[in-house]
């Protein structure tokens, strides 16, 4: 053989079990880890569908909406999102105060549309009044906005306003919600969000690699009326849709969707529910973040975010303090106790410290933990 | 609540064993489902890398390559292959014979492509001599073939001669591999293809949704160079090399791969080195092919390739006999044996029957359980 075959393969793989209070991937639950070991069915048996079918009900629950264009992108769904409402020269707005509205931009200026960006620093809000001005110039096919920015812990308030002002201006509303769904009211259909996409490896504990995300009838007509074609074969939501089933007609194959990752979401929904739903959910993450907060704010570290309310439940940004070095905190904790922080992300890496409260680490004795460990990695290395 | 919650939600999921000798995916190995049961890595863990960094020097010896430019796609490979090497109004010539030149032809539309399709019945070879006579009259930048064409259980000829042919006009050769890897003989450098890809689906028995796919330092260079960015932030090859760590420069986020599914991966490809690697397969593939050709013609089925060296051996296309419905012993395969064998696709829809003996389920017995149900189905229906 040319290439003959590698040694370091005939080595088993080693996998450690570690406490994922980073800002994501979170454990799963060990229920979630026996759903994922049940032997593979193919992308077009009926069994496939049922849970397919049980998935997209699931999904309108956590988003709460009467969608019938709800389904899973075999990959990213902020590229979904984007791909299919933008066309050639669009001008898109994206209000960026993070991470998410960049990858946003990136994404649509690949798209080839006009793009046009309320920058703020992040951690701030996009306000409704600043946006309206954007509008009023620019009268934007597509308005986007980050939920809950996973890059520094902020929550975007006044949705339902911005919902509305898209409404005046005939705009579509695209919102990424990976990390708020589970943890703090979404309502896609009362905001009058047209197109939203959520984690599964947040709130939910399932695996990533399968994306759901919701298309408006809104929506879903103007990507229907696209003068070209959607870029990619993948993300067609047309074509997705049509797998999915969302209306009437037949089933049509269109990709080979890993049946694992459905078993994985579809028990992580399951369990979702069994614990109480929504509501639930919404109050234990709450409540939990707010002992970190206090636990914290106690022990004179601080949190990046100032205002409470502007502070998303999920993932909590702490200011790291100064004179100490982010990655030694985050070393210390994962070496010592292997318990994972996340650090900074863009304009916020080094500066501040990551930790994500999700699903089943959303208790008092893991905010406890980790509160525990960042304070004492903060002594020790203020005392070095 | 808008939207109460489900109930439908709260029976359990049912999954069904089945024996998955269609057109893929196959069955799991035991080991692949016990992989895929452990608990989940960060996209960023150290363990994370290791395995990424196995799974590059694996797949590197199944397509028989020293690219640097070797990943993996939470997706699918044949829009990254073509995304990632046209450009607007670029010419691509597609050897189209099924439905993957079909699926390419889609793709590139869809990016702008100045398509020329070679096209020929379903079943038929492409010919290096019909080829020139398009490089010469449209001068492409791409060149597009399918190696194995699962909608009609053809292998193509004459590989080499066809990367030679790129070479001379300065045009890139990209080859779909996603049922021959394993199976037959694939030499990516000898033969000198630019960008091939391979399925984890079919004969490696690995998860569907993570696909390898690799680059040669010739085809890199031209993306580097592209004038317009890669119309995908997902698919961007330089993005997921960086992230891969194809050079010496540090890794970089790019997206949250599923550990899970690299797991599955990494241990697919661990079994496959143990059974002894490609000449093992190639020659096991081969012969229980020919086993299962020889029964299934004994008891006057046809197949769909007429000469035997142009069928690959992983995915059979038998044709349905005159008065018969396909879908009928489709269903009895599957309700009387909990068998699946596939139907046609495509041009080939209710004219072939596909069977894919893969991986684990490339062994005499299994050849001669499906041969069995195929001719019981054929002479139950014939008398009915
Ligand atoms: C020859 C070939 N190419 C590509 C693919 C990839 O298909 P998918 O996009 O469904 O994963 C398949 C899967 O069936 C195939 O058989
Ligand atoms: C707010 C937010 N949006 C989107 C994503 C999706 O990211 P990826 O493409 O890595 O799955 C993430 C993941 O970290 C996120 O936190």
């Amino acid at each position: 053989m040319d290439v003959p075959i590698p040694e370091i393969l005939k080595k088993p793989m080693e996998v450690d079990e570690k406490i994922m209070t980073g800002a994501g991937p979170s454990n799963y639950h060990p229920r979630i880890r026996h759903a994922m070991s049940l032997p593979v069915l193919g992308h077009l048996h009926p069994e496939t569908f049922k849970i397919m079918d049980d998935i997209k009900i699931g999904v309108n629950y956590l988003l709460q909406t009467n969608n019938s264009y709800t389904f899973c992108i075999s990959g990213s769904a902020i590229e979904c999102a984007l791909m299919n409402v933008i066309e050639d020269n669009d001008v898109i707005v994206i209000g960026c105060c993070g991470q998410w509205g960049t990858r946003a931009e990136n994404i649509a200026k690949r798209l080839n549309a006009d793009v046009k960006v309320i920058n703020k620093e992040p951690g701030e809000q996009i306000e409704v009044e600043e946006t309206r001005i954007f509008f009023e110039q620019y009268h934007p096919k597509v308005f986007f906005l980050t939920h809950g920015e996973s890059s520094t812990g902020m929550l975007q308030q006044n949705l339902e306003q911005f919902g509305n002002l898209c409404q005046e201006f005939d705009c579509l509303f695209v919102v990424d919600c990976v990390i708020t769904v589970g943890c703090t009211p979404v309502y896609v259909d009362k905001w009058k969000i047209d197109v939203a996409f959520m984690g599964t490896q947040k709130v939910l504990n399932a695996p990533p690699g399968i994306s759901p995300i919701t298309f408006s009838a809104r929506a879903f007509e103007k990507i229907v009326k696209r003068k070209s074609p959607v870029k990619s074969y993948n993300y067609d939501a047309v074509n997705l849709s049509k797998y999915w089933k969302s209306g009437d007609e037949p089933r049509v194959y269109h990709h080979t969707v890993c049946s694992t990752l459905l078993y994985g979401l579809r028990e992580a929904i399951a369990i979702f529910i069994e614990n109480g739903g929504l509501e639930a959910s919404w109050k234990n993450h709450q409540n939990v973040a707010k002992h970190f907060y206090t636990l914290l704010e106690k022990n004179g570290l601080e949190l990046f975010i100032t205002d409470p309310k502007n502070r998303v439940p999920s993932v909590t940004a702490v200011k790291v303090p100064e004179n100490i070095d982010a990655n030694e905190i985050i070393k210390h904790s994962m070496n010592e106790y292997n318990v994972e922080i996340s650090g900074g992300m863009g304009q916020t890496k080094g500066k501040i410290l990551r930790v994500g409260l999700m699903g089943i680490n959303c208790k008092e004795i893991v905010a406890e933990c980790v509160a525990k460990i960042l304070i004492e990695a903060t002594r020790k290395l203020n005392e070095e």
